[in-house]
């Protein structure tokens, strides 16, 4: 942390950023330049502290040296972190491939997209019991029904799923069923259920908020991982601008720049990401370019009568095509499908 | 609900999209301009339904016609709604002052402020007992704790208090010691939260999300209202956008925006919203001027040594002199302080 | 300018960019911390330098300190700087009201609203000769035919004008008939205009660009000063942002961050700032309670037939009505209208 | 266009929306649902009717029913336009490969990139003579001196050169020497030199603005194409996010849909995009997989002593191993490099 002092402080200004320093253990060293006294501050960082100094009199700026998240950095462990569910890895060779329809409506839907995505190509199903939806009148999800149906699906066609889970009080219940939590966009800052899933032992994917930062997106990586749960895996899945002609902007940099801030795994969502169909194969294409160790892809066998979502979804024949092209791209960046 | 076609859209796709539309009960009709057609769409509006129909072959895009809202909005009541905590109301001739620190810390704190906030003209004490935190190593509030520290300040210097509810699981706790709630922005999407509020008889603070629509936030309350709980008062408190100046952008533009789409309550909060303690001052000038119903104000004791949010609170000269300051604009636009 | 090098940065790295330093004249001390080297350099800034030391290896971040504006800074001149227009006086005690038709359309419309205007309580008269639009077929404005009613009105009438200039070609030709230069939104990164308009010594008013940061607004007006012309007036007139239901977000915090970070005056232009009618009023109160040095509004004698912007227009009796309606707001913050 | 009335419009006021619909010589026809009447208009579009519509009372809103851009849409002209630049054509199969530095410095510098470049495989030379800097201190470019070192390298190594025009009083000067255009992203509105460009017949590259839409974009696009230049090519070079870990946030999608909406080849800039050197090569692999027709990369020499940019700039060996990376990712979208 490096203090910035305002080109008029005085003495006595400086005199007293520099005893609170110290009242919290710190060294501190001055540089007083042309214009104006720069205060380095020596000694681990303490939440909140930053804020307090920028508060004090006197005080131009104070820019934080560390990064605030640690167990998430690269810096904490050079090595990219490989996530398992089963024999699924995330992080190694193989660009995940995560398809289903955005919510289980009925156990033939499920069973006849379970069948057809592993068929084409796909590891995991996704498939939404419990919605957050912008309208208290919109479908909210089949809950523990939707659980059932997934599991019965997994038995039959052998496939194991992700599904997304948004009550502190449901991480138990969704548990018992699910191979893999995943934490939606709208609760990447529901702190409370951030560390219900960190203690849990279950992997874990977790959304980008739609406004977050990438170095917010690390902080709430970090409350799963303080709590002992390393099964995390990022996903982008595009972030709220001004441009109105996609539902979102999806953020390919943040993939490489994950990667090089933190040794989590980060799929890419181009079906969210975008909303809209025709966008989702040359994005998915681009997020394998780019480095992606998976994709989370809406595919419906009736995308035209899908409850929620249709209008990003692909249809199996679309999805199948997709896949077969995406492999030469794979090979290209050293991966496979 | 208007559909509009593509300009190479077949007759065979223009029938399936009227079929669909029968099936589902709607009138529709046709209007064939020179170069696409359009069809409008007479009935009430059904969840969902607007996505289906923009995934269905040769349909260019559907523009709604309806706001999606109806409980929050001003079509359903034209009146102001009046939300009474006691003795206080939001929504009346008064500017409802809510003044206290970011966070509970102590009791001699929290007495303090509160005597003073009450003396300098607040009506409502705010205070965090829980502290939703961007990163699990910064202070994460006193909790129940924090409570029976308000509920103590209550009795003794007579000042109602508001804060905030972060886990569903803690609405009945919270329910138990607070005058009123508060939702902050991370959680304005935390759908569960909000039905469990709704199921209370409680008054709420709504805040607005850091990247929520007018739309959206409206739509956050109608959960809390649709579940029976018409006690709802939203609060502005800075959007995201490019510019780092400031922590958020304070979008005054929402007060009378607002006003105009719904008969609820809003507040404005230049605390958070700016993040600066030189720019409380003038930006809750401005948003009483712009109409708003109330505002939050960070008031600390000592600011300088605050747990956290230092940088924007207001010591009690600067919070006494701000009120004073602002009669007079209350007064030119019809209200009092 | 401080060099916070990598946690694994070799000493060769490090000496590296130490040379690099001294051969640029450049002072430096090093702090060596557990973690990491920091580099604080000492001496006066030099363009461009940041960007090469941030490309070096080794290098993590260099985090400038000083502010990249002189000329603009308060920190140059700590009074508020006066621009006069004749009599008139931008930065003194009187919000200066400026108002006006988006476009000149024809002599009699200007004259009835000049006339109006005045009479209101408005001290200067705005008009578009020249209209840069979105669409190349949208009416793009009368040019020097335009100018010349300006001048007809100005003379008749008696009040001042200010008109944009868009095109460095036009500067002499709009210097001969216009009080003051406007220079749009969408010009402000238009560098060759604004060196044009720096070398006269006529008024300018600098909007703010529709994604600018303060920062570089304030070096957009760093353009013009320093080419000589002083009488630099801002007008924050809204930024874009994801929010829909207003053209643009109105932020009304620049105002008084402008007043902290440099001495020269700054409007608002609620009109533009939020493109709805009925917002017009409440923003104007609040742009006058957060310190605005004045406001530009549009009239216009039939705002349902203008030729362009017309739905953010006020008509004679609305522009009247608020004139009155913000004087007790002026004189509540130590200012008249 | 659809004119949506309020729910509370009077017979009156919607008698007077017709009369003026009828007096600009458009049909209507009503459609009065259980809440509302809504208006179909019919006719061809006229700019700056639904903005007057939209002012009168009684009217909720105006739905825009055509794209507001003509010959830059994809329906005026179904096929993909080709660009040639001599031999080399934009829009073709092969992905055109621009390459060089940011700002031109001397000619040994420009002669090295060119001879380097032209092996690597790129087919155009960039570098600025005029360039657009924030501040006014910063290096401007050596302007005419810069085209000649252009013109040399040209004809000794052998590779067309496009540059950026930022003066409309520079159009000539710079089509003497230029093989192509370019209109950088702080002047995409700026309609004086979109014009002046768009009366020459030279190619032309339209960068996306920071902030603009891709429709404002398309309508910039249609500025140069409705003067009779229809040779434009368009460069998606990142916008303006809340994200900063990144300078700009490249929107990826914009090439997939600029595909849909329009027959203009559209480039990618993953250097000014993304600002950060570890992202050129995956972004710039992304961007072919998404469909772009081309790159413009910033290649130096000794990257850590550019007079601007350097932090984004490859060297020649990351060059060389980008371009041979990239080659089957073309291969595998169908085209190649």
């Amino acid at each position: 942390m490096i203090i910035v002092m305002n080109t008029r402080a005085s003495e006595a200004q400086i005199d007293r950023v520099q005893k609170k320093l110290e009242e919290w253990g710190f060294g501190t060293h001055y540089s007083q330049g042309v214009e104006r006294t720069i205060i380095g501050v020596i000694g681990p960082k303490k939440p909140g502290i930053m804020e307090f100094i920028e508060a004090m009199e006197g005080v131009d700026k104070v820019v934080p040296i560390l990064q605030p998240f640690k167990l998430a950095s690269r810096e904490f462990q050079s090595k990219t972190s490989q996530v398992n569910v089963g024999n699924l890895v995330f992080g190694g060779t193989k660009v995940v491939i995560i398809a289903g329809p955005c919510a289980v409506e009925n156990e033939a839907q499920m069973m006849e997209t379970a069948m057809m995505v592993k068929k084409a190509g796909a590891s995991m199903l996704r498939g939404g019991a419990f919605k957050p939806r912008t309208s208290p009148y919109a479908f909210q999800g089949l809950e523990e029904e939707g659980l059932k149906i997934l599991d019965n699906v997994r038995k039959e066609v052998g496939i194991p799923f992700v599904t997304e889970v948004v009550n502190p009080r449901d991480v138990d219940l969704v548990a018992r069923y699910a191979d893999m939590f995943q934490i939606g966009a709208r609760n990447m800052q529901n702190f409370t259920l951030l560390k219900e899933v960190g203690k849990t032992k279950k992997p874990v994917i977790l959304k980008r908020g739609l406004s977050a930062t990438i170095e917010e997106w690390l902080m709430a990586a970090e409350y799963i991982l303080s709590e002992g749960n390393f099964q995390v895996v990022l996903c982008e899945r595009g972030i709220r601008t001004y441009e109105t002609s996609t539902r979102n902007t999806l953020d390919l940099s943040a993939i490489p720049s994950i990667h090089r801030l933190s040794h989590l795994p980060v799929l890419a969502d181009p079906s969210h990401g975008t909303g809209k169909r025709h966008l989702v194969a040359p994005l998915s294409k681009a997020a394998v370019a780019a480095g992606a160790d998976g994709l989370l892809i809406e595919v419906h066998p009736d995308p035209e009568s899908a409850l929620s979502d249709g209008p990003q979804s692909l249809n199996f024949d679309a999805f199948e095509a997709l896949l077969t092209e995406m492999m030469p791209i794979a090979t290209a960046v050293g991966r496979e499908i």
